[in-house]
């Protein structure tokens, strides 16, 4: 029996540093990042991608509002551009990975879904939005904007003028889990949940909706990975191993970690919001429900013995 | 055993007459069309959808447009366009199928997936690209564009302006048509080859990479139903059948079609271009290949006994 993995990355792999963006930049990025995903083919493992489309989205806002003042192009929601999103990173991870599979005499098909995921409506997250996202604007416009729309603008603090914030609420059913967990088991490499899954929630019990909000692609791809009773739940970063007191003379990298001593480093403040905290609180949330290990890990490493920090029940 | 379709309708069911294309519209209209295209669920049909992007990826490239000219967002090649409008569109049919289904105590699983569709770089088409796309630019704007990317522009006949012309190549082989054919023949509804699929070629025999192109989505609908086995292919569109002298005094409804026929009706230019054609085209190619029936009918009368024009073999 092959393991069956659920490994996710962020949207920054596929556009790094000072990148604009460029079509040619992210082909070439994500061809990398799927050389090293290839590895777990070599292993012999099941597997479904998930990614993030932090970059990618920021991008398609702007080409909203460009497209709506100078051609009057109706504006889409936040759903529609993640649901754009989707297509595109799916796309292109899936030609590349195609090509590095082909080029490694590596046979595997690979298929990439769109994905709804269900939220609740009654969050708390939806009365204190906290992700930025899209353009800034001056003080005017986002007044004006808010007005019209009921968007809510938070004021930059490093001074770079009045941001768009949407709420970040909890990730609950996953459209297509079934079929998704039994193509991967199927030895389909699956793609799917893009930037944390396209939000939705039921306006009435019988009619679903889009809303415009942002979910964290580390914990949904937690709750992928639990629906589909993944044997393992892989967190790919930048960094070899989780560390407390990062930066610090007395930092430490952690090659093993239970999830008692994850919450209480969550609690001290030893990871970063919006960076390895959320990752962390997703391992924890797998290795809760199911027992198994998770892992965070340099994407170079994915499969080295040893690389990386190990999450364990106890 | 239930009978596998292909169903397949235009781009335009979801932006209609002089709809700009807000997402109110596109969704109510999606959900008028998801209405239709359950009746073939209580005939108790297994089927794939497939449907254009034409309006939707017009409005995509001036949203690019946009984006690069207000915010200096990298423009995005028109496979990647593609991409954009399959997840978007792919989204909105699922979810408002969900929907109708759930209103009407239906149940079947909707699965959307990317499809990238291999087309020949020699094909001849690419020699004389016909396809207009995108917005209109006048002259100089248009010498320029092609000075730099050696985009090929034509005059709008009603002087409208410049504008780029793509080829339409030949579909070849569709990427995951068997993941496509097992899901349909599970009793998942599959939402596919979306904008006629995203046309890819071989760089080198083991490197896939995107075109800018547009495949028929007809053309490409059939290939899938020959590819996937399906028992029927269906096209629908805004008029009940197919017609020979067409708003002339003598125009004459078809109920039933033969191929040779057919091929003769073309020849003389009984079909529109760019319309009916290319429909009668794919259905010809359907019944050829598969000696099976194919349909073009309007979409309210989708499982209505006699309704449209029946392709048949002789």
């Amino acid at each position: 029996m092959k393991k069956l993995a659920v490994v996710a990355f962020g949207g920054n792999a596929l556009i790094r540093g000072d990148e604009k963006g460029t079509i040619e930049e992210q082909e070439a990025n994500a061809y990398d990042t799927c050389v090293k995903l290839s590895e777990l083919i070599k292993k012999n493992y099941n597997f479904v991608i998930t990614h993030g489309n932090g970059p990618q989205v920021g991008n398609i806002l702007l080409q909203n509002v460009g497209g709506a003042k100078m051609f009057n192009i109706p504006e889409m929601p936040l759903d529609i551009c993640g649901a754009y999103s989707q297509g595109f990173i799916g796309y292109v991870l899936e030609q590349q990975l195609r090509n590095v599979l082909e080029q490694r005499g590596l046979d595997r098909d690979i298929i990439t879904i769109i994905t709804q995921v269900l939220v609740d409506k009654d969050d708390a997250a939806f009365k204190k939005p906290t992700k930025p996202i899209g353009p800034f604007y001056n003080k005017d416009e986002a007044d004006k904007i808010s007005k019209t729309t009921g968007a809510i603008f938070h004021e930059n603090p490093r001074g770079r003028g009045w941001r768009r914030v949407v709420a970040s609420p909890v990730p609950y059913r996953i459209a297509n889990r079934q079929s998704i967990g039994k193509l991967a088991r199927d030895g389909q490499i699956v793609i799917a949940i893009g930037g944390g899954g396209i939000p939705v929630y039921y306006v009435k019990p019988n009619e679903l909706r889009g809303i415009e909000a942002v979910i964290d692609k580390d914990l949904a791809s937690s709750l992928l990975a639990i629906q589909i009773q993944a044997d393992e739940f892989i967190i790919l970063t930048d960094i070899p191993k989780v560390c407390i007191n990062f930066r610090k003379p007395d930092e430490k990298t952690l090659d093993v970690l239970n999830v008692d001593d994850a919450k209480l480093y969550l609690k001290k403040g030893q990871f970063t919001e919006g960076s390895m905290a959320p990752k962390v609180r997703a391992c924890i949330q797998f290795v809760e429900f199911t027992g198994k290990e998770a892992l965070i890990t340099e994407s170079s490493h994915l499969t080295k013995e040893g690389a990386g920090t190990r999450f364990i029940l106890k």
